[in-house]
């Protein structure tokens, strides 16, 4: 993760990792996995990365998979937090579900290094560890259904199927670490409330 | 490439390439990036995917880089040809516009081994093959904003900034090939017709 992906997303992903190691160790995985791909990346790379031995990394994770589902956890934590924040929070359904893109997309963009990973190294996970994923993954997708199907109750919203409409707000904020570029025109704000709008339109919000 | 996403998808993409041999080491390499990763992947990989040896491979390719820029050409001028069918083909600007999504998602869809790799694995090309590449994509994004500026130009659409909405249509479209399941609920044709349906929406299209 650059310092530029810090200085645009605001907030500090690993901040919650501990010790000092765990979190250089964490930040580095991320890097050589985002140059490399999950599969050409060593713990040796890892620990070379964060300026430490191989042994000192076996100490905090027993394996480069360890490490994959540390971060694949956080980054998917993180969605769901900021989904559930907006879905459960105060507003008209068009209120929040423009409030979840803003904040979904604003990370996506902050972040967009930590997100490809995240998104991008889904099959190299364990059988076990992907198992606990989905079930983040389900619980954000619940999230926006959600807030879709109020607007959709209160007549606020028209929308032919939910689910599919939920799936494709969430990837078209998702593809925003795809694209985005921290030398770009626009700031993680400014995307975050232009596809506010663009999402808005999708429902056909009654204004 | 499995066959799965071939049959899904309808066409076969790598068709015009030739001799069979060139191919079939083409199809491979789709493969074995999408698995592995690109820096993971070894030439050897891809020959003994292909039941063929290391030296039978460089009869066709000198580098594991150019099979990727071929795949990566390839992909890119599909999308392009796709884009710009709709783009200069009859029909209203909301027409042309649902005529460029159900085409571009449906590809996404039924290749989406294949447009991963060529999404994903931008970075691994070489500075000269990437800059043939952007200008595709410089090219498919012009195709899109075409589209748009005509329907913005007869009132059809209400669009407060067309290069950012030119570009959350291909992001959305693309993305696609990210979640696409071939064993899930829909069908490439099924998304593409409800994603035409969603983008219309974005655009305000008038009905």
């Amino acid at each position: 993760m650059s310092t530029a992906e810090e200085t645009a997303g605001g907030e500090e992903p690993w901040a919650e990792v501990g010790p000092e190691a765990a979190r250089r160790l964490l930040v580095a995985a991320v890097e050589a996995f985002a140059e490399r791909g999950y599969h050409a990346t060593t713990t040796r790379d890892i620990a070379g990365r964060a300026g430490m031995s191989p042994a000192a990394l076996y100490i905090h994770y027993k394996t480069k998979e360890e490490l994959l589902h540390r971060i694949s956890r956080i980054g998917h934590e993180k969605a769901l937090e900021i989904l559930e924040t907006a879905a459960d929070g105060p507003g008209t359904p068009s209120e929040r579900l423009a409030a979840a893109v803003r904040s979904f997309v604003r990370w996506h963009a902050g972040h967009h290094t930590t997100a490809r990973v995240v998104q991008y190294e889904l099959d190299a996970l364990g059988a076990g560890h992907r198992e606990g994923i989905v079930e983040l993954r389900r619980r954000s997708d619940d999230a926006v259904r959600r807030i879709i199907n109020d607007g959709v109750g209160t007549g606020e919203f028209d929308v032919p199927y939910v689910p599919g409409t939920a799936l494709a707000v969430l990837s078209l904020c998702i593809d925003v670490a795809r694209w985005f570029n921290v030398e770009g025109r626009s700031t993680p704000d400014e995307v975050g409330a232009f596809y506010a709008d663009l999402v808005l339109r999708m429902v056909s919000a009654r204004k």
